[in-house]
């Protein structure tokens, strides 16, 4: 099997030190003996490749205080990252073969640990299995010692979300194109898909094309349904570019006048929620602020009860991480952090809205990454 | 996000409740409280819908004895399970939205568990929430219990498994249209990846073409490396198909007269050893002795520092799951095991050579699922 990590540009080894640094230093603030990074985007962070994801374990071991961090490789996948400088920045490279006991492997480096963190997406499989060698250390997520860094972007982090934003605008300015009557969703989907890596990503990661009562699920994909004239039709498409940052926008459109007349009603109380969420954008103020500025303006005009998610989530080298933009998230927002704002409302058999921004946090306020305009889209039927 | 479960063909229902009922009588058997399955291919064994795997909590409950299922599913992600049908599986359905405590309903759900088992790919963040919500319980892994229900393919299954082998075997047959010196491994890994699909495959999962130095990775992806007269490449390729099973063949090709004189001797020595594994599968031996018959005949010719993997893995609908072909697995092999017999030799900075067929037991031997031959394929330079 691949390693699925093509194309990829990562960080150059002063970032990638400056990180693993970093990482160490918030362990220890932690009052954790070891960092845990199995493959996926906290190891693409770390170290800039994100490894594959199989039965065998990859693990990157981040000791505390001045240990030797150690990158835990099956020999069969030691070439995956022939690319990673692990001389600059210090990394032993351990691997191991079929036979071996690799989470044994991890404990005999790390002694008698009394906490280590694990990544917050290692599999169950190698969670237990480090559990099991490591004793009675205490086990934990290391999604809370990492998420510190990776939640405040750097320079060239937002550079690279800026660049994923304006490319998934581009591609939200040709949905006209494609968006026609008679079309399945299917068909247009494809049509985004190519584009999305026309525009400069690596793939699409996902395209939602809603139509009708599809764009009442937040999560439908595409399906063979057929657009007709008068649908209201939600578009979130996204994906990474080469860089590993996502792209991540909504967009609704209409083909004709919409045939449920509470839609301009209803997409204007949207509209002003989501501009009221972003506006309320600044360092200082809490996450759950944004989510209570969108969701009071559509409980205020009664439709509470259809915005049955949260209003966004942090987005980087992975589509949703911290900070998520939710009720109780009482997290005091800093320049650098990027998510996206995206309330939605969904009346449930006849038609949904979502608009979706991704907004980064700057030193006084919001900057916008998506700027297409945020009136419904009414095109040609 | 989408959920990307595209154009699934699900099992009848009778099916997956009857592997519901296997599900709890294996749970019974292995004194375990609730089988907890989250996202992925067991889901998909279980209730024919593998789910999205977000940060979200999705998973099915299995409790032992006589107790309820119950799919614990994020509201808005319900409806990608619309087609699941809970009502003949006597599956209860519990959503919850942001803000609820989707550990504390699973807790809620199974009182005070001695012990219970999680999915192997559930992710970290699951898994330790499901810790420290279930108090005092034991936390297991579930794949020990439902390896014993998907290791034990079904006749519908088996019969998806040769489906999917024939269909990589028409895009082996046709890679001689392709592989051409001049081209590189990435030209030749798109045309590949096209036809898995127009063979019948829902997609590429992986497309290896590793030219010359290159096969000597056995995880190798494609590079721009252009192919050379006197190259040898090792073609590894599957995906799965619209049942949602998966193929898996290796072949390994040469443009014109390989450059390494020492290429025909040691490919020699392979497809021994490979059809000496394969010969060796039947009920009543045990999985490490195929492993050996293969390693046995590379050993004795010298060359056993040169394949640095195990024999062979389990495939169904994973590409990589139990039984694995490996030393110090005495499993008993039964009918109805399906997995990959791969054996490889590498010579690192050279080439390399694979040849991987997918074989299952039979009732009293073997029989291949992939049928093309297994000699060098040499084609025009």
């Amino acid at each position: 099997m691949s390693s699925r990590a093509p194309h990829m540009i990562a960080p150059a080894s002063d970032v990638l030190r400056a990180r693993l640094d970093r990482a160490r230093r918030a362990a220890d603030a932690a009052d954790t003996d070891a960092v845990l990074v199995t493959p996926g985007s906290d190891l693409q962070y770390l170290i800039g490749a994100a490894g594959g994801s199989f039965e065998r374990l990859t693990t990157l071991v981040v000791p505390g205080g001045d240990g030797t961090p150690a990158l835990v490789v099956p020999k069969l996948e030691a070439p995956g990252f022939a690319g990673v400088p692990t001389e600059e920045l210090g990394i032993e490279l351990v691997t191991w073969v079929d036979g071996d006991d690799p989470y044994q492997l991890v404990a005999d480096r790390l002694g008698k640990p009394g906490r280590v963190v694990v990544s917050d997406f290692a599999p169950a499989l190698h969670v237990l299995g480090l559990r099991d060698a490591l004793g009675s250390a205490e086990q934990g997520l290391a999604g809370p010692v990492l998420r510190e860094l990776r939640m405040r972007k750097d320079a060239s982090e937002i550079e690279a979300l800026r660049k994923a934003g304006a490319a998934i605008d581009r591609v939200h300015a040709r949905v006209g194109e494609w968006l026609r009557p008679g079309r399945t969703e299917a068909e247009v989907g494809a049509d985004i898909t190519a584009a999305i890596v026309e525009e400069g990503h690596l793939h699409a990661d996902f395209v939602i094309v809603g139509s009708g009562p599809n764009g009442a699920s937040p999560h439908h994909d595409v399906s063979d349904r057929v657009i007709e004239a008068g649908d209201v039709i939600v578009v979130d498409i996204g994906g990474p570019i080469p860089e590993g940052y996502n792209s991540d926008s909504t967009r609704t459109y209409a083909v004709g006048t919409p045939r449920d007349a509470d839609v301009a009603e209803t997409y204007a109380v949207l509209e002003r929620a989501q501009r009221a969420a972003v506006e309320a954008v600044r360092p200082g103020v809490s996450a759950e602020s944004i989510d209570a500025a969108a969701r009071q303006i559509i409980a205020d005009a009664g439709f509470g009860e259809y915005f049955i998610h949260r209003t966004g989530h942090g987005i980087g080298l992975d589509v949703h991480e911290h900070p998520y933009i939710v009720g109780g998230n009482d997290l005091t927002l800093e320049p650098g952090m990027a998510f996206s704002v995206e309330p939605g409302i969904y009346q449930a058999g006849r038609w949904g809205a979502r608009i979706e921004d991704i907004v980064v946090v700057t030193e006084d306020g919001v900057e916008p990454l998506n700027t297409r305009p945020h009136e419904l889209v009414v095109l040609d039927s």
